[in-house]
């Protein structure tokens, strides 16, 4: 599939071969800081209204790579868009993040749970990612994605965001067969999108993991890393999938890299708190690692945005495997100007220290 | 001092000598959860009225210490109270945290910064501090705190709470000069802040660090860790000062412990992120170590409760240094009952792991 790609510098990187440079894409490129973002935003009226429109993904998912030379094109969806399918009835107030009408609050609402079809309430997504596919014309390749296990149940428990998130942990440690069978399911259903989406044409997939970082070790293990590890698993009993590079993205849960390294992934994300180089020297040449740029350095002026851009690829230094990103979204405020800048300085100093 | 204390567990065990058992005290044990803290609250009127008032403040610190057999008493006050001092108009909306009046927002306003008077605008701190070691009477030690410098630029430039804190970030880092000299005098105002703590009677000092987990390694060292070092120092040349115990509490820094602890701090606080084994291996015998219970975990039945408690305990292991905690404040939420499970699991579980 790469063999038609006229970009395929990231799923190199990703397989950990000899790039010509670095290749860079950044969470949430399509996005509000984006001028064109919220002009179609604004046509489709409401959050979901874009999101389940596959025209409308179709057009912001392209969006930044008219702007940028972006080497990867990542599905534009929600990683809530899974419980929603299952009926838990998602919304987003203005300003005020993700809602659940019926969260998951009694062991009768996990038991009654089921995988959905992936081509019926979930058809969306996979309509969106054929068009997308078809209108990338091989120019780069196309990420699909997930929540995973465990930050899809932090939500359908709490039925929205939360500081801590201690409905979800009571849940775990007052009631761990119950948290179990639910992350089994939410898993099976993981497993299943990602699946479906390698079959609409997704080119990797990755699954954001935004709160294991608030787990313990232990609990880290038990109910995060675990259920991303059997999704990995099933990843690899499918035709269209078994190929496609997995990117696992925990946040915050940098002292957890080694085992994340293990479930067979191919990639690692890694934020911004860790020294990339001393993330690359603890997993070895098990993985390739994304990131790891402080998103909120893209808020400062264009000689910083290129300086520290710089700074994380010598820390990385001159070996395969990194895929340049942010350490986590790009935020609202920040001026393309300077999206334009990293981008470039990655690309520019990618070959300098290649050519080292 | 401590040999007047009729309990000194938590001063031993900060100086890695043999104790009974494992200390304990709760970051924010004088706080919602309790009845009684919200009884002396309403009476205060809002929570500034409360904090600025010796007797409240007093009151509401030894409220805990009724309940629990808890090895420490932690001055009630609040982190934002040095740049209140500094004229900055601090307040707090009713559920959405601390508020500046007038958040530093250019050059001028950092270059007119000055330290404040502490038997001026912070006599009522140093007052708290005496009364509230009157009224302990060597019951358990007094712990007086701080925020850390960083911290304490973090809310002085944003004016508010923040996801990211950007605004601070991109001032370190297009105008590293300035940030620089704005951190170099709340350092010298947050020093003679602890210094005048320990003169009033506080007999170990803590360094709140709550957004320095926020940094990257390099920023981290460079804007956080080096003025928590120049703090450290600076009490180390006054003669009250100079034998106390200093805490450091770097939330989310898990990967810096070992630049913390060569701060010549006498503890680190741990949040729940690590495996206080594994920190305790990494920083070795040159520090003690605080924590790191999740908070979440007190949500949980009694009986979690204490297995969760006996895990940190063990993890810990048959070592001098350890304090035990939470890995972050007590939230309103939890039933006290669960406090007293803790509190009694801890010094119970603490006394059979010294005979193993």
């Amino acid at each position: 599939m790469a063999a038609e790609l006229r970009n395929d510098r990231f799923l190199r990187a990703l397989r950990r071969q000899p790039t010509d440079t670095t290749p860079i894409w950044v969470m949430r490129q399509a996005g509000r800081y984006l001028p064109e973002y919220r002009a179609t935003r604004a046509r489709a009226g409401s959050f979901m209204g874009l999101a389940t429109n596959p025209e409308y993904a179709c057009e912001v998912t392209l969006q930044p790579l008219e702007r940028f030379e972006l080497d990867a094109a990542i599905l534009f969806s929600d990683i809530l868009t899974i419980p929603d399918a299952m009926g838990l009835g998602l919304s987003f107030a203005q300003g005020e993040g993700p809602r659940f009408a019926r969260p998951l609050r009694d062991a009768a609402a996990i038991e009654a749970l089921t995988v959905p079809d992936m081509d019926g309430e979930l058809r969306y997504v996979m309509d969106a990612v054929r068009l997308i596919r078809r209108e990338l014309d091989g120019r780069v390749p196309l990420i699909g994605f997930s929540g995973s296990p465990w930050t899809l149940a932090c939500y359908m428990v709490e039925g929205q965001g939360s500081r801590d998130f201690a409905r979800v942990k009571a849940l775990a440690w007052d009631q761990p067969a119950l948290a179990h069978r639910l992350l089994d399911t939410i898993a099976r259903a993981v497993a299943a999108y990602l699946v479906a989406q390698a079959h609409a044409g997704a080119q990797a997939l990755m699954i954001f993991d935004t709160w294991g970082g608030l787990l313990g070790p232990g609990p880290f293990r038990e109910f995060s890393l675990r259920y991303m590890a059997q999704v990995v698993e099933v990843l690899k009993t499918d035709a269209a999938s078994r190929d496609l590079p997995v990117i696992l993205f925990s946040k915050g849960a940098g002292g957890q890299l080694e085992a994340l390294a293990d479930t067979g992934c191919a990639g690692l994300g890694v934020d911004w708190t860790l020294d990339i180089g001393e993330a690359r020297r603890r997993v070895g040449d098990r993985v390739a690692l994304q990131g790891n740029l402080d998103p909120a350095v893209l808020l400062a002026s264009p000689e910083v945005v290129a300086r520290e851009a710089r700074a994380v690829l010598d820390a990385f230094g001159n070996h395969p495997g990194h895929v340049f990103n942010l350490g986590h979204g790009i935020t609202p405020e920040v001026n393309p100007e300077n999206v334009k800048v990293l981008v470039d300085t990655v690309h520019e100093h990618g070959r300098v220290i290649r050519a080292l």
